[in-house]
């Protein structure tokens, strides 16, 4: 190396003094940085605590609770972890919303059920299609085309959609804090996952930009995909009307032994769904990190738990208490929720 | 910031030549770097050259070829491209070789086909028991096991297995040239992943420390997982005797999407199993390049392609010559084909 040095004509003296100069300017982003609150959305408490503690802990080189970087692995649930989840899925906003968008090219829509209700807001009939009526509107907006043109409908839902509450894009509500969660374990080496019972080819196309989080650290369910040539030569992926995967319940831990390979030592969720992912998760050895949202604030976002329809939180609420793990109250531990709304509506990119 | 480093009382002129002489000492690995060749085991020629090229290319910023970091997904199968494949795939000698040393817990082995056959090393009755048979024997020693018990098994097997014509443990029958040229790509900004039909919970336990490629960059076959509470209340995950998922020909592209979410723009395998993950790559826009290794070398590995019952590669080799793809010969590509046994009898690891 000094050879190398020697080639660019550097003294000796400018790179000893370079060399004394370097540790003592490395240290002042660092130093900067530790007096900059990386989680400045939460309040301070018992919620923060536990997750500054925890990533001291087992960051700390030497200490007894020191994880390697490529063992940091954190996994988030999605939908009332990271965004919203009320007053239903947004993927199944964004389902309604393509009935309506493709209507016009599927005429017999307007005299079939549960097409027709819901193109004549006929909620009622809707309601009545169950189950059954929502796997077909699923089915029609998620399968029979490409895996390239239904990432660009899930595109173009988002830069149109508005949530009926709150009248913003569905990607700008996300939780601000979790934003500041994910980049401050980032930050720490962490790597950060999506495990969410959504569809990965729902989640992929935006959370890149909106979590930092790329594709391939994305979990979900999924349907199956098959590889064809098409009529040009060129080779497609076509989405097929048949569920391969449900990455929900004790779906979690086995799409996270599929997909990571690797036991999480840091989890988050907020439903019951999310049960099995965190006892995974806290059962492995050494330190162990699961964390709860509990949804408590009606007026700035939802409040549900124990009874509700969509993101109940029972079980888990036991067993939070029981395992001592960490649940973050809302209303009383965020100090906001959602991100600012940037000029061009988006909500602010959380990039690494 | 200033005022961070006034605080370590670093006096203004030691800062100003500190910032002065720090590009030019940050300047010298990086030349040092350039000056040493990344890929030494390959002789130059039109394969090393194409390699160099390519990468030269898409990272060349403000080139017409650019690629971001985050896009720059590189894939490669396993049998055959990064490790022997022969006489038989190497799982199928741990299958082999799991027979034996389950054998004392099943007795009814002793008198049941194909394991009496197994046992015996009767060869003739083995191969009567046909494709069935040798499904039984994957089965038997790939399920009713928790996965971290058989990780475990896998890990044993490598210490201790030998391969009958080399005598060197199957994990040090790696290409060393490919090695180079994962971590070539990987100081280049390139994400490395292996997109093998093997299965996913054979390579995972072995990949990182070998291949320096993580678990959750590991994409091949899997059988059906399940999560449940263990007698002693903790969560366990059994592997059970289905398959799941086959990551070979179209299925290639189909896990690459499942997994990954994105299209890789440098692919490399070596039989026809890989043609539709090359035919995928290549058809993305931009700069693609397309890999083959063509075992061509009988004296230092082995040499098959169009008719081997093993690593069959004909459609793909005729693909590669109508599509401009890079075929390595082994015997002319590589000055090396192995890696040098370390003391421990361990293949040299390939940290990134």
């Amino acid at each position: 190396m000094s050879r190398d040095v020697g080639a660019f004509a550097v003294s000796k003296r400018l790179l000893l003094i370079a060399l004394i100069a370097l540790p003592l300017s490395a240290l002042a982003p660092a130093r900067a940085l530790s007096q900059v609150d990386p989680l400045p959305s939460w309040k301070d408490g018992a919620a923060k605590s536990a997750i500054v503690d925890f990533v001291a802990r087992v960051t700390t080189q030497g200490g007894r609770d020191f994880v390697p970087p490529a063992e940091r692995i954190a996994t988030f649930d999605n939908d009332g972890t990271l965004w919203t989840e009320q007053p239903f899925y947004f993927q199944l906003a964004f389902a309604f919303d393509r009935v309506k968008a493709m209507a016009p090219e599927h005429p017999d829509w307007k005299t079939r059920q549960p097409f027709k209700a819901l193109i004549e807001k006929d909620s009622k009939a809707l309601a009545a299609s169950g189950e059954k009526g929502l796997l077909q509107i699923v089915m029609a907006t998620h399968a029979g085309m490409t895996t390239d043109a239904f990432a660009s409908s899930v595109r173009d839902w988002l830069a149109t959609a508005r949530h009926p509450r709150f009248n913003r894009p569905y990607d700008s509500l996300v939780y601000q804090p979790m934003l500041e969660l994910l980049a401050y374990l980032r930050a720490n080496g962490f790597k950060t996952f999506v495990v969410s019972g959504g569809g990965v080819e729902f989640m992929r196309p935006w959370m890149e930009r909106v979590y930092g989080i790329p594709p391939e650290q994305v979990v979900g369910s999924s349907g199956v995909v098959k590889f064809q040539i098409g009529a040009d030569g060129k080779p497609v992926l076509m989405k097929e009307a048949k569920v391969e995967f449900i990455d929900d319940g004790p779906g979690k831990p086995v799409g996270i032994n599929r997909f990571i390979g690797r036991r999480p030592i840091f989890a988050f969720g907020n439903s019951d769904g999310d049960l099995q992912m965190l006892q995974w998760t806290v059962a492995g050895s050494g330190a162990r990190f699961a964390g709860i949202v509990h949804h408590t604030d009606a007026v700035r976002e939802y409040a549900y738990d124990r009874q509700s329809r969509i993101g109940k939180l029972d079980k888990a609420l036991d067993a939070a208490s029981a395992g001592g793990w960490t649940v973050v109250d809302m209303k009383q531990d965020w100090k906001e929720v959602f991100p600012p709304l940037t000029a061009a509506g988006a909500a602010t990119e959380a990039k690494p």
